[in-house]
């Protein structure tokens, strides 16, 4: 990650300008710029108002929680972020990761579970700047696209459907797992309450005519494009705003028992020092570390995919020290972990952000909110927030990929399904866990059991292929082995099995040629299941020569003395060369 | 391993000699090869005797346990067996592991702790015979060389320190930690037992005289080299009799407290049934899966070592059911779990065992033992066995391996030297796992930063080369890269970085063939980064060409859509047709 160029950095970098990329972007900053920025930032936070209550209500933590989430974070990732328009806050996957994590050390509703999810956001700060520290962003690598899908799609289906809940008005006890959820939704169901039903029905309605209409009609009504389609991404505002007056028009909370977010405290919370447990601390580490993982990840990929779009690059080196600063922030303002979110980032960029400065803006719009607004927000029904959660993740549920990756590779398609069933069954956290050690298991699987292709000349090119798939010339006295696979201590013994069967079915051979063209490195295991094939091979009467050795495993075999001992076996450039002076082919 | 023939099986095998090898071997039996396997069945037997109790005490049970380990499961091994001369039993190892897995479930002495091990054994025997069901002997293959020599130098130091306090006469609480062992050690020598460390001494000195010397003097004094060198093996008999004798006539377990082995039941015991406790047996699982891998590793390797020596294979899957039948036969005769002896294989090659009828001989001299003589051990000293053991656990510990293998590849020494210490410190099941685990992280890390090579023509060869190595001929406008591995999740994003920073200093590039000589397959996160790879070029006007597809690559590719959209970009048979017909190169 060490060689990626960091977006926008102009030749001369200045080494303010190394830290916070900001300051490259306002060197060349313009009125035009500002208006942009201004104009996604207030759209982002018009998003961001709903969102960050109701997401705060998914990992199990008072609304204000999601809006504090939405205000230093973000000022500090617009500080120190490489990315112009990711925007950072909270998030559904990581919420309900860390209402799951922090579940099992706190009850749900007391002071323990708020500082439990601060603290957790101060781990994941910790683990994103040690990763920077310890250059281990390349730890993400280790987590397939089948995993990550196969995780986000269930992820999303389990929080679509958590919010049901509050959508229908049921009331039962939370549960982590899935089937479990869905035997105590069943149950609960028949007492749904018509009158939160309703008010969801309708907030869906708006939200979705808020998306796919309003603009045109705002349009064909004379207002400008730009006007129309800021305003079609007001749709969550617009609903919420319906919701809490028809509840608090017709006193819906006290007369139909719909039930809403009621008191939110105004202003910020008193700043307290976070407990120092080291248990506790110890036992969210592993959550911790997900959350860091996933939140890192969502990010990078989002900012990689806007930042492509503009022919610029973003820094993951950058963006870990960003996101890590900004969960610290988060701790320390009574916020719970925060990331790049996919949704609003899309909307950033498209509403015209073009520099962090726009996440300024959101944070500014957060911010009047909770010191001016929160008291607009007690009559707010739950269950609108749920269609506003639910709208957000439904995207994420991708079905063609499992199609898709199905058709290309079984092995990714296994690690697919086996992600999304257990974290629906077992929970995020071993979920994810499965799928990232079935996918290397298949991995290792896949390799210890190599190609491996008896290969002839083509025409009378220098050029060597598989005898079973191309028209090649062969000698019964040499036979030409390429091994499609690194040499290493899983593949050593079907290797050898392979080679000796081979050897034992050409009763003429005396010399069999080991192409090396696929073999970047050798282990040691390999290296003595090699020197024994050798031997072995010898005491057959047959000679083993080897080609195409590359230069790195040229270096490694050099430090050993095997090629001493390889009597009459040459090491050849070229197949062609070996079996040109070896069977005159 | 499907492919592997059995040792010696004629062109016709009937179908009862392919489930016993021993039929084969019978049907060309002479009186010679019963001379042949007599000798050497006895001087295992002579081995085995002392070896028994002594790892039956290693692992915490009585001495007879170990006496029975070598009767019904060589009985069975020798029916069921493919090698010829592996020689089946307690060993010393697995032994080990038995005493640290049994010990936390049951206390050293008691009813229960036998009948864990038993059910260890049964359990072992089980899981052995579900690999083979399964056809996953090829999990040994994940061991890699390095973890193995690791876990096998220090279980050997773990187990010759574990005998110096009965050689030296100490009593201290059993520590399952090197480092508190050494401590515990330290702190009881100065009471250490003058008469004990006396006959320990001369038994040492016996069994290595009896090693390097005895075979010279009897064949000096007139006797035939294969009785001098069969009276040679029986150093441990002679220095246990020495023992016995030394104890017995002057009292010396009364008079000077020299502690001695005891009551040994004489016959065999009386079969139960092992007790059915699900909680139980789940909690000894993990233990029995590394007893029944590492047992089946040791024996496979000797196993194929020894034959191989007479130009033969064995079978691993015949040895999955013969060791698997073992097992559950020493569970069901009042026995532990077995293997095949590195140490005692050796011997009964060496001493001319032809076929398994030697374990039968060996068996049969168990069962007499058993019978009639156990009486004769009662004052036979504790310190004489644990010499016993450390001379047969010595030349496991690898210190060369260590030093070859840091030289040869660092990520191997590493992994050696990692589960080396954690067997020490940590235990043998959490070393070994361990060693497992950072052997396939370090695989991965290796994979993922795969060397790429920039390549140009070699002369006027049909050869393409890295162009930092050889002296070779490019064209500014056409770019041939070779990545040297998969293209797979953990690596996707470096190949990308790379590329694209390759293409960002060659402004002049046209053409971009990457050539995939390496490449064995693709998985679905590697071909969506393929896919935005090509975008990408295309987008700053490079083309991107593929060379050298290996045949299953290119049915993987044909099943998706990314050759239809490859623009102008070509697939070429090889590097010298892309450049060729690209830049004329």
């Amino acid at each position: 990650m060490s060689d990626v160029k960091p977006t926008g950095s102009p030749s001369k970098n200045s080494r303010w300008q190394q830290i916070f990329p900001i300051i490259g972007w306002l060197g060349q900053y313009r009125r035009e710029t500002l208006i942009n920025d201004s104009i996604a930032g207030i759209i982002v936070a018009i998003m961001l108002v709903p969102q960050g209550m109701a997401y705060a209500f998914l990992a199990g933590l008072p609304p204000q929680m999601g809006l504090y989430a939405g205000i230093i974070p973000l000022f500090i990732y617009a500080l120190f972020g490489s990315s112009r328009s990711l925007a950072v806050g909270p998030v559904a996957i990581a919420s309900l990761m860390v209402g799951e994590a922090v579940a099992q050390h706190a009850q749900v509703g007391t002071q323990d579970y708020i500082a439990t999810a601060m603290v957790l956001a101060l781990l994941v700060g910790i683990i994103l700047l040690l990763m920077f520290v310890l250059r281990l962003g390349s730890l993400v690598n280790f987590m397939s696209h089948s995993v990550i899908t196969g995780f986000t799609s269930a992820a999303a289906l389990m929080i679509a459907f958590s919010q049901l809940k509050s959508v229908f008005g049921l009331s039962f006890p939370r549960s982590h797992s899935f089937p479990e959820s869905l035997v105590l939704f069943t149950e609960a169901l028949p007492s749904f309450n018509i009158t939160t039903l309703a008010i969801s029905a309708l907030s869906l309605i708006i939200m979705l005519l808020s998306k796919y209409r309003l603009s045109f009609w705002l349009q064909a009504a004379g207002l400008s494009k730009t006007v129309a389609s800021a305003l079609a991404k007001a749709g969550p505002m617009f609903a919420i705003l319906t919701g809490v007056l028809l509840v608090q028009i017709f006193d819906l909370d006290k007369t139909q028992g719909v039930k809403v977010v009621g008191d939110i405290p105004a202003g910020f919370p008193i700043l307290s020092l976070l407990e120092v447990d080291l248990v506790l601390w110890q036992a969210l580490l592993p959550a911790a570390l997900l959350i860091a993982l996933i939140g890192f990840l969502e990010s990078v990929s989002v900012g990689t995919a806007l930042a492509s779009k503009h022919r610029e690059r973003i820094s993951p080196d950058k963006e870990l020290v960003a996101l890590g600063l900004a969960n610290i922030g988060a701790a320390f303002s009574g916020a719970y972990p925060v990331a790049g979110g996919f949704g609003r980032s899309m909307v950033n960029d498209a509403s015209g952000a073009q520099t962090t400065v726009a996440s300024l803006i959101t944070a500014t719009g957060l911010a009047l909110t909770v010191l001016f607004f929160t008291p607009w927000f007690y009559y707010l029904p739950t269950g609108v927030l749920g269609i506003v959660v639910i709208m957000a993740v439904l995207p994420l549920i991708d079905l063609s990929g499992i199609k898709n990756t199905w058709r290309f590779n079984r092995a990714d398609a296994l690690t697919l399904l086996t992600t999304f069933l257990v974290v629906l069954i077992a929970g995020v956290e071993i979920g994810l866990l499965s799928g990232m050690a079935l996918s290397i298991l298949l991995l290792l699987h896949r390799t210890s059991h190599p190609h491996m292709a008896v290969v002839g000349r083509v025409g009378n090119s220098e050029h060597f292929r598989n005898i079973k798939r191309f028209d090649v010339k062969t000698n019964p006295c040499c036979l030409g082995v390429r091994i499609d696979e690194n040499l290493y201590f899983a593949n050593t013994r079907h290797i050898e099995d392979t080679i000796m069967a081979m050897v034992a079915e050409q009763p003429q051979l005396q010399h069999l040629v080991l192409i090396c063209s696929a073999i970047s490195f050798i282990d040691a295991s390999a290296l003595e299941t090699l020197e024994m094939l050798r031997d072995n091979l010898r005491e057959s009467g047959v000679t083993l020569h080897l080609a195409d050795v590359k230069g790195p495993v040229m270096d490694q075999l050099k430090q050993t003395d095997f090629l001493d001992h390889m009597g009459d076996g040459q090491v050849y450039l070229s197949t062609h060369e070996a079996m040109r002076q070896l069977c005159d082919l």
